[in-house]
């Protein structure tokens, strides 16, 4: 489940022979990506939000993962060491799902298991945005999946007003880069073109739709999503630009044949299940 | 995102103007009242149930508003000072979530915030019957939005058997003017023709579809639109009414397309992101 | 609510009379339970996940019953006595809510009120399955709900990887039967051909699709309906019968329609609203 699904660079490896202009992951590695997703099906424990937990699950079974929600502190640490991967999104934090988060991570980065850090409303709210910050330094996670203004945030700038970005993608992409360099992670930062670095590598994925602003969780589904391909791919930068990839893909397909954002999401999970590496290959768009 | 978007009467003032059998308010009044929700985008914090967060949340994203599920005891009030409007939902109510919900509503309050109390269940249940009775006297929420059984046991009444209305709205409305009188508030009474009062006016909506009652969390969503509409239009009863009109016109809409509550309920986001001011105000019923 | 539809075998009775290869219950006992549940409409309160929280009541919405998800301490015992049946759903337990589960279930017992347990991933997860296994000695289920793995780990086997059955029904089967004799219950076996079983009596339900299985929460929810057939059908194996086949003779419909597991996910509520009981006797197939 762990395995990669095959020859990778380590994270952190520059690039540096690729020519100016050229895409730092092509088609291929990103088809690879959810290949290995669709043959692994990992285990993805999940300590997220009650509102997004439904959509995130969802989304697992449908690239063909398992979701397991075990975000207490009596299991989670335990379970942590069995799963594929592990998410941490801070939508809504509990004391208990809070108490069980660093048990989690801890365990699961002394099992050498990937884990993702979704620091939702990090700098707009206090409590979380110490919650996220000691993770960073307690176990730093394989991947950051946020906003402009939660990355922002988490390198030490100021937040956005909850949930909402008020910052570019483009505009954080410093800050995703310091962010990445210092903790050793990947960096994904959502936007109308979402913006993935590992502090010295940078991929843009120029796939996606509005309406996935607007079906709570699509987010934080992305989350998981990254969690997964992380168990099946050892490169994280590959990873979260494949689970980057697959998610907006499916949304294009989506708003294709959809008249609004309930429509949307119901066709994204049908399309996320169809998605062929092979059509994933041909319609991603890695500027 | 507070200010009105247009003048309007105080909230209690009685339209002593109104010939007999007018509507005490106008479809243009209605449709001004989604128009400015729509610009406004107002941040809605929601203090609610699991069950019904996730469709509380995309029935917000459609009309334009942004939620936020802030509903811990350490972030809540704070978070209530930056928020557009607060919803408290009695739902599924946990140590937690109701050592926030004071402290929320009572730093909204002195904001000069709206918030809106959904007591689901009160008088079936003894806890959150407690709670919102002590809400109510702490600090009056702007709107109060139940059935009728919950709002005759607000008001000194007996309770229903949970969830279900086991009363009329007709029957409620005495109850329901005494209930806004007593407290300053408006009540709105949700039903098969919804009954919406400050004490003295009342506005009837008579849109809306019985597969409403088949998905679960539409009135508590309701309730969240309430919040929305009352963060961007001043007078009250217009927010609770335009955001009653809003949701029911949209759901006629969804019926006439679908064949049971499944696809009614992805209709129903579909329709209430595509309905626009105009619409609303040609398909709205204010008997 | 809590009254038999129609008269019954008591649970435990052999039908010795049955020839060989004859189903133990047929199309008319299944349609017979749908019929009843309609017209008793009962109420069930749910002490359930997050995650399948929001499905579990659509389902019990769409086949004409009530959902209530009292899950806290303070409120859960009370209610239990008045509700038409109580689920208890193991899937994302916290302190809060396995603090009311016993006290739910004793009172249900008590009031003479069925209860079923769906116990999520017990054998692969230490508290819970403590919890499950002191619930179960306590004050037994109605019905216990699970997959393979799961009720193996019940019967003192051992657990699967989590929600995943990693062992097939037919594997099972005398682990459901020997836990069915043992506590006085019936136990019902998900998987590709569901066995439920009274520890006498067996019935295969054949009907179903592999989307089922794509769905978050869909077995969660079956569960939930075998405590709305159990409040309106004495005999907790026609119950249990009668509610898989509810469900999976909705999802064979909703998968002829559909094209993946969003969309089918939402046909299958519409399904459910729309099935008759003698649709329901002319697709069920009980080998």
């Amino acid at each position: 489940m762990a395995a990669p699904a095959r020859p990778s660079a380590p994270t952190g490896t520059t690039t540096t022979s690729a020519p100016p202009g050229a895409a730092t992951l092509s088609a291929d590695d990103v088809a690879a990506a959810l290949a290995a997703v669709r043959t692994g099906a990992p285990l993805v424990q999940c300590l997220t939000n009650v509102v997004a937990a439904n959509l995130t699950a969802n989304v697992l079974l449908a690239v063909g993962a398992a979701p397991a929600m075990v975000d207490n502190p009596v299991e989670a640490a335990g379970f942590a060491t069995v799963a594929g991967g592990v998410l941490v999104n801070l939508g809504t934090p509990t004391q208990e799902s809070m108490a069980a988060a660093e048990p989690a991570v801890v365990a699961a980065t002394r099992a050498g298991r990937p884990w993702v850090l979704d620091p939702v409303a990090v700098g707009a709210l206090a409590w979380r945005t110490d919650v996220a910050l000691r993770l960073l330094d307690t176990a730093p996670p394989s991947i950051v999946r946020g906003n402009a203004s939660e990355v922002l945030a988490l390198a030490g700038g100021r937040g956005g007003r909850g949930v909402d970005a008020t910052d570019t993608p483009e505009a954080a992409l410093d800050a995703a880069r310091h962010l990445a360099r210092t903790h050793g992670t990947v960096v994904a930062v959502s936007g109308p073109v979402d913006h993935v670095t590992d502090g010295e590598r940078v991929v843009r994925v120029a796939n996606g739709h509005l309406w996935l602003t607007r079906v709570t969780g699509a987010g934080c589904a992305l989350g998981a999503l990254m969690a997964a391909f992380a168990a099946t791919t050892a490169d994280r930068l590959t990873a979260a630009v494949g689970a980057t990839a697959t998610l907006t893909v499916a949304a294009d397909a989506a708003a294709a044949t959809t008249r609004g954002p309930g429509s949307f999401a119901v066709a994204l999970l049908d399309e996320l299940a169809l998605l062929t590496p092979e059509a994933l290959a041909g319609a991603v768009r890695l500027p």
